[in-house]
Order: C-alpha cells, then structure tokens, then sequence
C-alpha cells in the first residue's frame, strides 16, 4: 500500500513536493490544500483532488503524513503544531532562533495526538545539519564551517525589491573562494561575515530611477548588505527574466579536526550541495523524511522530531536487508 | 558518569580508539583486553589495565561498551557474536559480501542477552554507507559514485610484499580526476574499474632481484592489479620509511540526481574525507557509535544495529536540546 501524502500550500515548494512524489513508487499525492481557491489551483497530477484548507480535517483518514509547504515568519509557527492534532506532519522551518520553541510546540500537540511531526527539514537546516552532526561527533577536536551558494537568496531579492526605483532583482550568496580554500585546507581561519561570502545584486531599474541612489541604499541596508562585499549590476528586464530566472542554490559543510595521542593526524570532511532547483530539492527531501514520518508512528513512535532523530534507513525505500546489502 | 570503554586488540585500530577516548570528555578508558601477553603491552593511558582476552568475562561489569579492533577476516567473524553475550560492542566488519551473515549471528546474540551490537562502524562501510543512503532516498532518480583515495590500501600493500624479491612495498589507490570531473559535473558517465582508479607502487627490492619481474608479477596479479593502470617505483628502503610511513586514506561518495516534473533539474551531492591517518578516523567513528551503543541499549533496545539504525543525536554528548539549538 502507497503512503498517502497531503500537500498544504501549493507555491514552488508545494510544486517541487508534487514531482518529488511522483519520483517515489511507494507515495501517491492523495490531496492537495489550499487557502485560495481550490477551483482556481490547477495542479500536474491529474487524479489528485484539491481541497480548501477550510475542510482539511475531514480528510483525515485519507492522508497518512501532510507536507506543510508554507513560510516560516508567519504560517508554519501556527499551521504544524495545528494540523499535527490531525496528521503525521513534515516541515521545513528554517528560523534558526526560534526552533526551540516551535520543536516544543509540535512536541505537546503531536505526543497528545499520537503522531509524528518532522520540523525543519530540507537542506539548511536538514542535509547540513546532519553534517555538521556527524562531522562534530566524529571529530570532537576541531572547527565546522558553513558556507552558502553560489545560489539565489530569496530574502535578499525581495529586500532589494523594496527600494524605491526598483522593478526586480535578483541576489546571489557566492562563498568567497579563498575563504573555501583555507578551510579545506585545515588551516581553521577566524572568518568574519565579509570574509566568507559576497553578495551580487541583478536589479531591473525603473524608468528614470536614481541608480547611483538605489546602489548605495543596497550596500549600505543593515543585515543584508552593510557587512558584505557587494556589487550592483543594473540590467534590463528581459535579461534578468532569459539569464536569472532559475532558483540554484547549494554550498558547503567543511569541519577539520585533529585525533592522535597529541592531535598530531589532520582530517578534512566535507559535505556539498549543487542545486539548480532550491525549492525542488528541499522538497526531495521533504518526501525522504514523510516516508520516516510514516514509519515511526507506525512503530508507535510520537512527538516533535528533526531530522537529528530519524534513524536513516527509515529515509528509503528498500528494507533493512537490502540496504545492507547494497548501500553499507 | 563516564561511558566505560573496553579495546579488544591493541593494534593501529585499538591505540586509534584509545586517543579518540581521550578525546571525549563522557568516556574513559576501562580497560584493554589482548590475546597477547599483557605484560608485554605497553599502553599510553598510564591508569587503565591491560588483561589477557581469557579474562575478559570476569571484567563484563567494569565496562559499558567493548570496542572490538579485530580484522574482519578471522577475528570480527568470530569475537563479536561471541562477546555480545557480555557486552554491548562496536566492530568495524567490512568484508562487504559477508554483512549479511555477520549481522545475523550478532543479531540472534544481542537479542538474547538485551546487547546492543553495532556492526561495520568507519567510514567505509560507515561514513561513506551513510552518505550513499542518504543521497539515494533524496535523490531517488540519481547514480551514485564511490572513489577512494589518495590512500594506503594496507591489502594491496601485503600483496606485493608477497612477491618473491620484494623487501617492502607501499600501495596508493588514486582516483582518476577525469572520472571525478564527470561525475561532479552530473554527466553520470558509465565507469570501468580502470577509469575510476589508479595503483601506484613503491616497493623495496630485495638485493639483486630481478625488477623487470616483480614490476610484472604486480601489474598482472589478478583482481588486486590486472584491471587497472598500475604505475611501479623502485626505491630504497630509507625513502620508504622517511617519505612513505604514514597511513592517509580518503574518498569521494557522489550521487547526481534529478528533479522536476520532467526530470528537469540536476543536483549533485558529494561528500569527501581527507584523513592524515586511517585507522585514527576509524577509531573515531568507532567512539561516537560507542557513545549510541550505550544510549540505546540504556532505553531497551537490543541486537544488531548499523549505522543505518542510529539516529545522528545518538552520537553526540550535547543533549537533543543543545543539538537543536546550536548545530540544526
């Protein structure tokens, strides 16, 4: 029998959960959620009904783990501790900050449910902190580093577009390669944020618009900008829709450490990614852990769980058996 | 309280283990058990005992986990099922073909006597195992990759000093760049066993032998040298020692994949280990999973487990709580 998956949400990550779906022969997409209009929501999967968020819990016993493709500012803090009442539930909250709190928010709701609610799950949090994990338990004498991109920061370009003059923008996370070079080569540098990435801007002006102006309010936002080496390149409209449409992303987890009697052996361990598509590989990796989700509460397992919790056979298709066989 | 740690074997695996113990602050070194003289060993931590493996019975209340550092021909076939009836264990079993046999017999032990026993801890099988199941349950559509090296094969390195005339020999397995390339470049090239590696030899001749045929009888042994590009360098037993003593090793698990509605996206996964001392980051695996050996039979688990059945937070001396808020 299929694990039934539910979609909420129906954006690129709800889009990218739908093909990565598609991909595993032990799921069917049994519904998709929405709080638009369900009748104006046209979807790839040509069986699969789409329902309005408003009528989700009637559809309880038809979903076996519900895919929760919102925000993290606003929607996911409400919607998973809610519909974990109801559904195993997997997310992909990545406010660093407050995991704490929302891990404890799903906890209650989930254990007194009885189900299994997967918070944070993707690649940065997920894939990454799983490396930074076994890389630092592995190596408890040493330095991890994270590095972003080359990839588009979504944040970023929607600051951008905000200026006043702006028509689009697109923003590029690069690690600063040097940067990528001292680390790999064990050499643990002290990196500040400038250190460690730049930051290139693709920004559409509008007719007329100060560019000069627009340039200097980029580089000097707080947060954003002000602490990174960051360049401006204006273009037209039609080359950032033919050249910058795609949404790449990747990056490196790198720890280097030492072991011997006196730390006198060096190890490097590194974890990259090279992503073309950011929301359809965070969303890959959404359906890998609903198949744990699915597990685990089959084993009588509950409560709130990351991704530091699911032992990785539950992650795959095959049995125990095979994977020892063929992947250990 | 500390995790109590035994060592069974006090080769370059069990003096590994004993740093990497030194190294984790919630373990201690309880004792080390040899099939040599006991007398005769002369361990580095001056206040832990060393015993004859006759009596390592009479010691099952002094330790918690006994880190078994046998090789995986004769000793681990054998010791691990045995003293799994005493102990939880760790072995680093990687006679690939024979996982299958060796967790049934650890299995049906561990379960009668409520152990924990964790076979082939390491990094390949262990590291790179989970990084193959990993990649694979994210990326289902996908080819995945194994190379090794530049690294010692100590098998490879015996068997040219089986050769008549041979002093001593060192053994380098190297990954072909090119194959690497194209790997990392997503084009999931179709592989034989001499485009993915070379063999280079250093050996020591004996005094008047007859290089020509030593550098034959290498290049044509099967299955260690016949179907690769082997590469033979004579030199003196001094360079050896000075240039090549050392035992690094590494390798690259790289899976390609795609997604999309259409299999429109590609992304790589690569994972990498650059180790100045092979068995030293064994060892150091071989610690982290006696730190999850404990835990988990601590809350009732029992029999057989690989790396694949150990959720990552297992691993680590932080709590769940620390984990979440520091490394997720």
């Amino acid at each position: 029998m299929s694990i039934r998956i539910g979609i909420l949400g129906y954006g690129n990550l709800g889009r990218g959960v739908e093909c990565a779906v598609k991909q595993n022969s032990d799921m069917e997409l049994a519904a998709v959620f929405t709080r638009r209009d369900p009748v104006q929501i046209k979807i790839r999967s040509a069986e699969t009904p789409v329902y309005s968020i408003r009528e989700i819990t009637e559809h309880q016993n038809e979903i076996d783990v519900l895919i929760i493709c919102g925000g993290s500012a606003t929607d996911l803090p409400e919607q998973t501790p809610e519909y974990v009442n109801y559904f195993n539930v997997i997310d992909s909250f990545d406010t660093h900050a407050k995991i704490p709190e929302h891990f404890a928010n799903v906890d209650k709701a989930a254990k007194q449910a009885g189900k299994i609610g997967i918070i944070s799950v993707g690649w940065d949090p997920g894939m990454f902190s799983l490396n930074r994990v076994y890389a630092g338990a592995v190596l408890p004498e040493g330095a991890s580093y994270t590095f972003w991109g080359k990839g588009v920061s979504q944040g970023h370009s929607d600051a951008i577009r905000r200026i006043a003059g702006v028509a689009d923008a697109r923003q590029y996370t690069i690690p600063v390669p040097a940067a990528l070079e001292a680390v790999r080569n064990g050499e643990n540098p002290q990196l500040t944020t400038r250190q460690k990435h730049t930051r290139d801007c693709y920004v559409v002006a509008q007719e007329g618009a100060d560019l000069p102006r627009i340039e200097q309010e980029i580089k000097e936002m707080p947060n954003y900008f002000a602490d990174y080496d960051t360049t401006v390149h204006f273009i037209s409209q039609e080359e950032l829709d033919k050249e910058h449409s795609g949404i790449p992303h990747g990056g490196f987890v790198i720890r280097s450490g030492n072991t011997g009697w006196d730390g006198e052996h060096q190890h490097v361990i590194e974890y990259s990614l090279k992503l073309d598509s950011n929301p359809e590989f965070t969303a890959s990796v959404l359906a890998a852990y609903a198949r744990a989700a699915y597990r685990m509460q089959k084993e009588g397992m509950s409560g709130c769980k990351t991704v530091l919790d699911v032992a990785p056979a539950y992650l795959c298709r095959q049995s125990g058996e095979e994977l020892r066989r063929e992947l250990l």
